[in-house]
């Protein structure tokens, strides 16, 4: 959901004097298995294979959890991935990397218009992750946080032969535990940190962002995943943010106490998922390093993308496996190579 | 020399499109033993105790090269120190660190004043360090080069008991001839890369800075000091940038391929020279990054200062005594406590 929102419509992410806030209003239209609304009563629509386009930005952490879900439980063939250029105007994201500038799909330029087809007064921010209904052309849903816990447990039967459970039953009140701290205090905390409008709130966002950062140190030290002995939503999570840590968050956002390779267990941690089938193959840092510098022109006005940091790391070994674990539990490794994009 | 030249003057330290230029003109009097001239033409001022006034913010690299320098040489006696605060307007470093916001010895409030007294309409950068003369209140010389040269070569008279020699004679072609990559490549290069006007400019610095770098890592894994067995100016001047790398350049201006602390042989030798006596002392990690992120808004309009890196790796154990050397020589380590400023 990362980019456009009610407080950027002007280009403008820092507020003077303000502690950063992030609409947390989206489209809330769920993909279900029978079509049944969700429990709110959010409209629901059915899942259908080749029905769907899940619309993302590489360099966005928010769409970057649909992209590792979706191949991880090998929705590829089901769902297909129109992906958004790096950066963006005011007003929308944009289909730069595609032939003529279109979505070869949907056949538009900006996803602004999959939006306003839905709702032609659409008066919030045009994010990424949106999946697009594709015979109406219309935006079903943009609420990120719902989208992969949907991919995981309404869309089972198209999952692939082998396909983890991201979401076991038994360990969601851990795992939503997990993620709610993940996300307040370490998704959105680096925003914290970054679009501060005062000192004092960028003080106090540093401290509450390490201090959860120790505390994940802490419990990494001894398990290999966040929650249970496999990999699940709590740490595709906590990875997208982690793999953007040192080549944007630490120096364009200030997170700088540490960078990721000067924390040891949280480095061998990401570098486990980054060489997990997956995780690194949807990695792309110079999409994420040109999102970052280029739009956010009020931190970064020359627009200048930093040449860093060396990124040879995330390649070395990483000594997880001795903490035991089983990557995808009683399942397999994805087995497709990553070609999209 | 740092902060204000021809360049500056309205705040806008980067040009659209153009490679950082330095301003390499100063005032070039020198202070020498009987008053002679440079060899160059030079005027020349007298060597005499209590006359002069170092002028130095402890932010500025190139003033820093002086404070160390002067402690080194047991020089704190005979000349003093009256020391900037870390920020400076379009027009003048400013004594705000002093009570009443004036130097106590000259008694001015902006070191322009004193600029002014010496040339009335001196069109160039105010910039530190600059030596005063007391009597008159006027700059004699703000040519950072020569200032640590003509301490260590003219001041000879009134260096303390065990002064190391910084410049011996049979040393000074191999000192220069490292000096001046070093000044062009490192002092210099991560200012090229900071102020570069476009990405052409910042990637072609970026690589420079580098290759330098790489090449410091190479000639100091194999020797404890960058010329001879001893501490000479060449590691005073490469010291300066190395101290401030991790806090202001790799961030504030992406000298990012990697930290200080992730360049092995440099994190080494930095850390043996910060524990050694003068240097470390010397170092005032939180102004240096109030200066840069506070004055240069075009770089970080937000002027909010990061709280990080960490900086308590600067204390631990180098394990350089092992290459041999003598850090002062045949001389000692000075032993006064530096509490200036």
């Amino acid at each position: 959901m990362d980019g456009i929102d009610q407080f950027s419509t002007s280009g403008a992410y820092v507020h003077a004097g303000e502690e950063f806030t992030r609409d947390t209003n989206y489209i809330e239209d769920r993909i279900t298995r029978d079509g049944v609304p969700g429990a709110k009563g959010e409209p629901g629509w059915r899942v259908e294979p080749d029905r769907y386009r899940l619309v993302v930005a590489r360099a966005c952490p928010w769409a970057h959890r649909a992209t590792i879900v979706r191949r991880l439980l090998g929705l590829e063939d089901v769902i297909s991935l129109g992906i958004c250029g790096p950066t963006h105007d005011v007003r929308s994201w944009t289909f730069d990397l595609d032939e003529g500038g279109k979505d070869p799909v949907l056949g538009i330029e900006r996803l602004q218009q999959a939006y306003f087809t839905r709702f032609p007064d659409y008066p919030r921010g045009i994010t990424v992750p949106a999946i697009v209904d594709v015979p109406s052309g219309a935006v079903v849903t943009n609420n990120f946080p719902q989208i992969t816990l949907d991919f995981s447990t309404e869309w089972t039967d198209f999952h692939r032969a082998g396909a983890p459970d991201l979401y076991p039953e038994a360990l969601r009140d851990e795992i939503d535990t997990v993620n709610k701290r993940v996300f307040t205090e370490v998704n959105n905390g680096v925003y914290r940190c970054g679009f501060a409008g005062s000192q004092a709130a960028y003080d106090a966002a540093y401290e509450r962002l390490f201090t959860a950062l120790d505390w994940l140190s802490e419990r990494l030290a001894v398990q290999r995943y966040l929650v249970g002995d496999s990999i699940t939503e709590a740490d595709i999570r906590l990875f997208t943010t982690l793999v953007r840590f040192d080549a944007v968050y630490h120096g364009h956002f200030k997170c700088n106490r540490a960078k990721l390779t000067e924390m040891p267990v949280l480095w061998a941690y990401a570098r486990d998922l980054f060489q997990t089938p997956g995780f690194g193959d949807t990695v792309n840092f110079g999409q994420i390093k040109q999102h970052y510098y280029i739009v956010h022109t009020d931190l970064n006005p020359t627009q200048i993308v930093p040449d860093g940091p060396d990124e040879s790391g995330w390649s070395t070994a990483h000594h997880r496996e001795g903490l035991g674990g089983r990557p995808f539990g009683a399942g397999t490794a994805p087995s497709r190579p990553a070609t999209e994009g």
